[in-house]
């Protein structure tokens, strides 16, 4: 009977397929897991970088508890960030969503924890540019925006302007329904304490320069900002700034966080930048477009960029801060001229760090 | 008699001296003349040049009467600059006295001849900056001081900021006697008129995007801005600018006029730039920056780097608008890709000239 009988021709094919099977399967395997590893070596890096203000922050100054929590709310921010970014979302929304955080906390010169201006409000400005189209929203001046770097990309996103200063700018959230607070919102008892010993400082000042005939100098030296830098999986680049600028401040005073170009640059090109410090010398200098054009005409790095822009000509102007960076490659820049800066970063290839002291 | 004999060594030296006197005399005139021919050409080159607006300016939407009208104003502000710079003022001053006759004519979109905001009020900004020490001053979203560009000046001059907006920035002229008007000084018919229509066409646009369920496009296309950029005997450049913004603004929009490295910019090292166009796209580009940063970190000519800005960079983005720009060695470039551009110049080695039309 067929049925029994031995085939020959059918045990060579089935013999033959036992041999090559396997060793077909072991090539494919080894193709998809080789394919796997280039796949990561490859894939584009992303990340993120954040500052919370330069300035006098050194260890000796800062409590073991405030230490902590400044910490502790840098993480957070970070993180938060990070997800966004490790999940395929955007950078413009990583940026978005970690100066939310800090601008929330009174930690820090932002949103919530906002110094005072001389008549006793909280005037904040901020400004986020989107380093794929160069489009760019920014606020100045503003009293009653809980998330001042929400008011900015609103203005990038649904107006055909880019900067909208005073109650005008206020008006325009309030027709798009942006969160208002009442000015009280940002009353901290440190803010407001800090305002008054300026205020004792200033009138000193006035008064030693009235009686020597010479023009009164500023007793605020406060410098405090927030600000982050993103590269997303897309390779975009977005960069945003936050702040309450100045104690005591006076005559409707605008610094750099809301000037695209000077507090706040990104193109995919090059780098998205935040700074934070002396404003008028960050204005003087478009220190976050001079990284850029830096990058741009001359092909620098971005630690050399920022180097020369920061240690150089800032510095031999007279100012002082810093910035945060990332370059569309991934790498992180936090370069800045005072005794330390709240800062830190998360890459994919990198895992969360946090500093703020002088260990650059 | 010694006194009647003929001395042949006195004729002999007489005549030698008549011979060697006038060849002598000749080469001492000719090395004078020379000297001065060469003084001229390496005396220091100075002048400047200025801008009243750029937009759909063609010969065939202006009267003869007001083209006329233009031609002298233009004329008039290049002049008095040119003045200034001639008896050995400096660029700054000159800058400053230029838009001053700009601002208190009506022909021009800024001071006097300012456009209407939406609520019926004037808004204007302005500013200017010292290419030597990199000083600058800006005022943004004031309605009462009747030469923007003086405020900003003593901004600069008075204060340790580069930038005060909205009333803090009048209060602050006004604590140091600043002229401050009414607003109603600027009110003008033609631009209340230019007001009406543009207000009854943003309806129609609103309208017909409100039953189309798009977002409504902006009715106004002023682009109108007045500048000018300078360069003195000391070598010493300068740039301002001064506008009365957007007719039917709203939402206390602030364009690229007050913003240092979009509108204005100047620096001894490359030029002074000041800007006219669609401020948004100035703001996105930092078009006066960019042109600097392209002269300085690639050796480009001010020509070939305006043209790279304006007929590249702006109008890839889609902008519209143009800069008048003198630098280091007094080259002239006035480059714009609209229609048209009220402009002028004056240079110790050009005389007046003044153009409107594309004829670039």
């Amino acid at each position: 009977m067929r049925k029994t009988c031995l085939n020959i021709d059918s045990l060579r094919t089935t013999l033959r397929w036992s041999i090559v099977f396997p060793i077909l399967a072991a090539v494919v395997l080894f193709a998809v897991k080789t394919g796997r590893a280039q796949d990561a070596e490859t894939a584009r890096p992303f990340g993120l970088v954040i500052h919370g203000g330069a300035g006098s922050i050194s260890k000796d100054r800062i409590t073991p508890e405030r230490e902590a929590a400044y910490q502790a709310k840098l993480q957070e921010a970070i993180e938060a960030g990070y997800a966004i970014l490790e999940g395929g979302g955007s950078s413009f929304d990583a940026v978005e969503t970690t100066i939310n955080i800090m601008e929330d906390s009174p930690l820090f010169n932002a949103g919530k924890g906002a110094v005072f201006s001389n008549d006793g409000t909280n005037e904040m400005d901020a400004s986020i540019m989107d380093g794929r189209t160069l489009n760019a929203g920014a606020v100045a001046s503003i009293k009653h925006i809980k998330n001042p770097i929400s008011l900015a990309r609103l203005v990038l996103e649904n107006s055909p302007h880019v900067m909208l200063v005073g109650a005008g700018a206020e008006e325009f959230g309030a027709e798009h329904g942006i969160e208002k607070v009442s000015n009280y919102y940002f009353f901290t008892d440190r803010r407001w304490k800090s305002l008054q010993r300026t205020i004792a400082k200033q009138d000193s000042l006035n008064k030693a320069a009235s009686e020597a005939g010479t023009p009164a100098k500023a007793a605020s030296t406060e410098k405090g900002t927030v600000g982050c830098a993103a590269l997303d999986k897309q390779g975009n680049l977005a960069a945003g700034t936050s702040t309450g600028g100045l104690t005591n401040k006076r005559w409707g005073r605008v610094g750099d966080s809301p000037i695209i170009g000077a507090g706040t640059y990104a193109n995919n090109a090059t780098c998205a930048v935040s700074g934070t410090g002396q404003g008028e010398y960050f204005m003087r200098l478009l220190v976050a477009h001079d990284i850029h054009a830096r990058m741009f005409y001359q092909n620098k790095a971005l630690a050399d960029a920022a180097k020369e822009v920061i240690h150089g000509e800032l510095t031999k102007l007279g100012g002082a801060g810093g910035i945060i960076s990332i370059d569309k490659n991934g790498n992180i820049a936090m370069t800045f001229n005072t005794a330390g800066m709240f800062r830190g970063y998360r890459t994919n290839s990198q895992p969360v760090t946090v500093q703020m002291y002088g260990e650059e």
